[in-house]
């Protein structure tokens, strides 16, 4: 591990109050930033004031598209300990990500440090409230001014903070969704199963579709037959059906998210019946009909759960659970924000102290 | 048009001499920036020194990717005027990249003259030599620094300049090309359509096969049923199959080249015949089996013509005209190359003059 470098702010922010806090507006004080040389690795890490970044016009990043990112958020306990969730596997992820973009690998463990020094700097900014967290941004960027088609040998990882609101302000409430059609987020082959910039703005037009049919969120197909379900918005999608839990299982265009796989544990843990395996929207509709969806809901890190009410595909309807929050669906919520804020127990060793 | 305010170096760099050049990494002196904000517009249209630009970590482009770009090329010809070749295409293009990627329009017209200025501040660097030019990169990128998953309100245009040497040292020579079947380039529904960051780090995976393999390129197939031809590399692709040329009809996630459309309308113009429909690899080894694949070759703003002299699909290996270049290729190339440089009469009105 090289030596962290720290500059700190002479002078602090002002820290929002929590009921101002708008997702991704507010940054804290510091950041951190290390470098990467081909032929050098990763050098100079270093935490200083949060500030503008100066690149070239040239800067790969901005022509050829290599650039990864993670997700992750920081809680406080009620005992005043700060924790994070499963941090390795967003690092692990981070390279798996950065493997598919060409980019380096970095050493998880470092970075995780790394990251625990800088929240440790900027705790007065992990919010206490329940339902607000600290939200953490690790991203890669590739920097060497070049338009030739080939990867970057330089590239900048910065991790950002940011307090976040609760995503539900009246308690986890269902939503509806529009089943997409045209648009494709991913396929086999494509850059699906990596949180990499270009994923992410070519979803913004069914989303707007979305909007416009005053729905939430989008349901993902597959970009192949159109006929198998894959994710919902930026979220991994669960569906109840009969008793049974099923999910879209990994095929190579969803994300592996980390919700999702801390689900698939707990389930397995409590002994319901789960299946990863491929659900199709006909599968899925007909057993709407014979009455058998239970639930259904979006799993990520943002909202944790997200009970999905209604299904709107191409004007068929599926209402689920009378629009209302289901019961697999209400205790996957309990238990997770349970363990992330320290008020469950967690004998899966899921969450990592900062301090 | 907005006023466009012109702010020149008080320096100027020295000009690399031609045989130096290396693709995409000498800038001149000024670049073009142009700023837009949502409920305002575009703004402050301005010519400045070539410098670095000063964005928020949090700006959107280095997270959810809206960026688009375009590549075409300036000429000088022998009596000393300099041609931009379609510009208006070009601008066009990126327009319909942006509708995709939720990011504003643009003005063409009022663009292509703040590009028009740009080039005579900036004309000693059009290199004179034969095959020579100056690359013309115009790129949006989003700038507003948020982290919520919706199209940024602020967006920056720039325009950079680079001049470029030869594709060809030695004249043009018929390339290796390896066929990809693992790796997706772009599926329908996708953003294949657009010039847009993301699809291009996409595609690196691949062509670090192909460069082990030791082939220069890689051929796309289709996402869907990884069956029919798309592109090579990063351009269109033309065959010559039994005195007809042949090209993949735009499918929704083929780039709509403006080498392949001037090709097409050329070819017309001289009576060849040609079909833009959907090729299989299967129908394309099928007529190699019975002699009647005569020609092929990628089309695309910086190579023109690049002649494929081999394919190898998976150990299946077609050799193509003997590896020599074909007569189509030959007279496509001249002719393309000739009214861009003004050697050959334009009736098609292709060239622009900028001054
Ligand atoms: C496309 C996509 N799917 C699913 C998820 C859920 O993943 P996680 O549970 O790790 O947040 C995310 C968010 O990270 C995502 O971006
Ligand atoms: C993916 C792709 N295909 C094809 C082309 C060829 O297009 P054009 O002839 O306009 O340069 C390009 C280059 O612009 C491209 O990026």
């Amino acid at each position: 591990m090289s030596a962290l470098r720290i500059e700190q702010v002479t002078t602090k922010k002002v820290i929002p109050k929590t009921e101002d806090l708008v997702f991704g507006k507010h940054y804290t004080d510091h950041m951190f930033v290390m470098d990467y040389q081909e032929g050098k690795g990763w050098y100079d890490p270093r935490i200083v004031p949060y500030e503008s970044i100066t690149l070239d016009p040239a800067a790969m990043v901005f022509h050829y598209g290599q650039t990864v990112f993670e997700g992750l958020k920081a809680y406080r306990t009620e005992d005043n300990q700060i924790k994070l969730f499963r941090p390795d596997e967003n690092f692990k992820r981070l390279n798996r990500s950065s493997e598919r973009l060409s980019m380096p690998q970095i050493n998880e463990k470092d970075v995780l440090n790394y990251l625990k020094e800088l929240i440790k700097i900027d705790q007065d900014w992990v919010p206490a409230e329940d339902g607000y967290s600290l939200y953490i941004r690790p991203f890669v960027i590739a920097t060497e001014p070049n338009l030739s088609l080939a990867p970057s040998r330089s590239y900048r990882l910065m991790i950002i903070l940011s307090p976040v609101g609760s995503y539900y302000k009246e308690g986890i409430h269902p939503v509806g969704i529009h089943v997409e059609e045209a648009f494709t987020r991913a396929v086999k082959g494509g850059t699906g199963t990596a949180k990499t910039a270009g994923n992410y703005s070519a979803a913004y037009k069914a989303q707007e579709k979305a909007t416009k049919e005053g729905y939430s969120q989008v349901l993902w197909l597959d970009g192949i037959e159109k006929k198998y379900i894959e994710e919902v918005g930026s979220m991994n999608v669960f569906f109840k059906i009969n008793g049974e839990v099923v999910t879209p299982e990994l095929n190579g265009s969803i994300l592996e998210g980390i919700t999702r796989m801390s689900i698939i544990e707990l389930l397995k843990t409590w002994g319901v019946p789960l299946s990863e395996r491929r659900i199709s929207l006909d599968e899925l509709f007909r057993a709407y009909e014979q009455g058998l969806v239970e639930e259904a809901f979006g799993t990520g890190t943002a909202a944790v759960i997200s009970p999905i009410g209604e299904l709107n595909w191409n004007g068929k309807k599926m209402i689920i659970n009378n629009k209302e929050t289901g019961e697999v669906a209400k205790q996957l919520y309990e238990t997770l924000t349970g363990i992330q804020t320290g008020k469950v127990a967690d004998p899966f060793h899921w969450t990592v102290n900062v301090r």
